[in-house]
């Protein structure tokens, strides 16, 4: 083995420390040919192994890419070169107090198994991003993940009120804790959720909980075209309903994963809502009454769904739009809410004007668009499909919106950053960036 | 005039750049002695006036103490030389949408404003910090401001989707907007709000609001001790109740407030709960019930109580213990909420063991005390409750809390920052401090 490999076994113990294996090179982004290299791969068991292997990478030089469940969109697990760190050990509930709605646990720990341990307390922590499986808690925070009951309850970094973590050069960091409110110094806290390993290793969270809504009850609404349905996301709005979802999809993701859609679609259905309200029972029923008549307007049909099966579903989009012409390029923007039409029949006519097929659909609430351009990997198409992808952020930022809304920079969007700000503030990232990593090891050439 | 007040004049006015009147040297720390000194008060019209001020002052080394409404309990916009900066005359509602739950306003607007516009439309802006009359909605978000609300709501950075900040050397910069989610690079707005003027100037902020709760229902509980409200607390979140707001009053709080409380207080309380539920009408009386259940575990009796004359007399409660012997001094700190016991009866201990009387109250939800010690200013015992406050740091530090929940820092506790943060977390801070304000001339002396 290398010199490299040799003496971070002496940290983590020789299984621990290996030559890549390829899964560990790559991410969600794999089907765009987004593959890494690394010289190694690293599972420390715990937080001081963290410390320990930064450290020595920190004093021979040597990049680190932190890694989570790796089903990220912007190659931001992806390693170019140096260790890919992997929290995956880290999976210890350090505390657990429901009574008191809080949880503190390690980065590797599971979304999803956070989530079952939650529910099976009468409590729940509300972001759920894709992937729960199979992402980690450290990841979830490292992205500030949001996903669709963002709308209500807000993405991930609003449930942490404290974080361990590893800087540079090699020091396990603390600030916050099972504290809620905290204005003692600059918001270390707020700033490292979402820096996507840039500035530091979340190896803990302590996080936040509310108790579990009794009842969800989600309705699905079809519209003859995409303003109409953006009309009525405004009426629901303005009906004074706090919807706790509100996702849509358009024409093109509605015809091809609408074939798999547990219920009937109506004919001429050309966008699609998928709005849920939640709560104490009676309380969700009524709110219920007030979202299907708000989503009523302009409507040609709303229905009450099943709640597992819509959302199994509807995490199934993606994996049925990707399946359409075996392979697509994705992006996820945000526009302001108002804008949301001109950005959705902005994804079509992109995809009109390069010759590939568009389909967007995503957290309409939150005016977040997930975009993909559809096309055989293999084929011509994927070039087009390339440079199609690359419009939606001149198209984010023209609408006023932003060209990441919850799937983070990495290196994927990197290049993109200086259309949404101007060169004074990517200078201030940068500094912000030398202040924790002063020789540019953590996660380099992502986020900034 | 000075050299400084013409060059000043020359960019806002004459009217608008004047030597200092004493009421724009002091905050709501003035009982204490703190009252500051500057060359000129400057009272931009625009945040281009707030650039080209601070753009003079940076090419001139004259240090800029930006300040809102002066009601800060920390000394944070008080200043020390140079010129106080304040935001009053940016007063413009720049944009509304109410359909769109989104709000764009400028700094100097008073918080009650932004309250009465949002209630107008059906719609709440939920933070709630007192002296929301005089304070204004830019010094929230530079101290991120909290309040009793903050215990369902979150404090006031959660409401906050952009910002606009005049940063050094003088230039306006804008991050987020409208955009209710966004992880394009790191989190500037997070790191701007809390940071107490010390960073930028926030001159406008892009705000999200919720249909406003159709009905607020709080009910009192008073019990024998401190224990018994608050096991009550830990009985409330055990019962899943999602409470909007949990406050106390401890026994000497009580006994001095309670003269003025428009209700029966039952012989033998030495402890006051103050729990709110709202939403949705039937919703909240749900709610009340099982509020009022949990409630009555240990209590000595549980009412309900008009919302308007309850929060009034809660609003009143810092000034009466004031009035009590004339003057106290007063500290904001927060705990987890499994030692909120030991915080209020360890305040309490500090006050017997200086020999003056000790009060405190607050935020219970949050596990955030304000604690004071109460004296007559111009006695010895001024100087016993001071020594008693600078107790209340470590303590709180002790018990895994904060020395700061929602204050601020300010010149009043800068110097124990470093019982919470070891001395390279402070060198963190200190180094994204120089990142935007290389000559230290923004808010100098404050925060870090």
């Amino acid at each position: 083995v290398s010199a490299l490999v040799a003496a971070l076994r002496a940290i983590v113990g020789a299984e621990h420390a290996q030559p890549p294996a390829r899964r560990y090179l790559t991410d969600a982004t794999q089907a765009e040919g987004r593959v890494g290299s690394a010289e190694a791969v690293v599972l420390p068991a715990d937080a001081a192994e963290v410390a320990a292997v930064v450290g020595w990478c920190y004093a021979n030089d040597v990049a680190i890419t932190p890694r989570g469940g790796g089903s990220g969109f912007s190659g931001g697990a992806v390693p170019d070169g140096g260790i890919a760190l992997l929290l995956e050990r880290l999976t210890r509930v350090r505390s657990f107090d429901p009574l008191l709605w809080r949880i503190e646990v390690e980065a590797g720990l599971p979304t999803a198994s956070l989530h079952r341990l939650a529910r099976e307390n009468g409590l729940h922590f509300p972001p759920d991003p894709g992937a729960a499986e199979q992402s980690q808690i450290g990841g979830n925070i490292a992205t500030n993940a949001g996903g669709p009951h963002a709308f209500k309850y807000g993405v991930t970094g609003h449930w942490v009120t404290g974080l361990e973590a590893v800087l540079a050069p090699g020091e396990i960091f603390r600030v916050g804790g099972p504290v809620r409110k905290d204005v003692a110094g600059y918001d270390l806290r707020g700033l490292l959720v979402g820096s996507e390993g840039t500035l530091g290793i979340v190896t803990a969270a302590w996080l936040r909980l509310v108790p579990r809504p009794e009842a969800a009850f989600p309705l699905v609404a079809f519209y003859p075209d995409t303003q109409a349905g953006c009309d009525a996301i405004e009426t629901v709005l303005g009906s004074g309903v706090q919807a706790a979802a509100i996702e849509y999809l358009d024409a093109r993701a509605l015809a091809i994963a609408g074939r798999a859609y547990p219920g009937g679609i109506p004919a001429g259905a050309r966008f699609m809502l998928l709005a849920e309200v939640d709560g104490e029972r009676r309380e969700a029923e009524r709110a219920r009454a007030a979202l299907d008549e708000a989503l009523h307007e302009g409507a040609l049909a709303v229905a009450e769904a099943d709640p597992d099966r819509v959302w199994r579903w509807r995490d199934g989009v993606s994996i049925a739009v990707t399946a359409h012409r075996g392979g697509k390029i994705s992006d996820d923007i945000a526009v302001p809410l108002d804008r949301l039409a001109e950005a959705i029949e902005g994804v079509a006519a992109i995809g009109a004007r390069h010759g590939v097929e568009a389909a967007s659909w995503g957290h309409a609430g939150d005016g977040n668009i997930h975009a993909s351009f559809l096309c055989d990997p293999a084929g011509d198409e994927a070039g087009r499909a390339r440079a199609a992808a690359a419009e939606l952020f001149p198209l984010a930022v023209e609408l006023g919106g932003t060209i990441s809304a919850e799937h983070g920079i990495g290196t994927a969007k990197r290049p993109h950053l200086a259309l949404q700000y101007p060169e004074a503030t990517l200078r201030l990232m940068r500094a912000v960036k030398a202040v924790f990593d002063p020789k540019g090891l953590l996660n380099p050439g992502k986020k900034v």
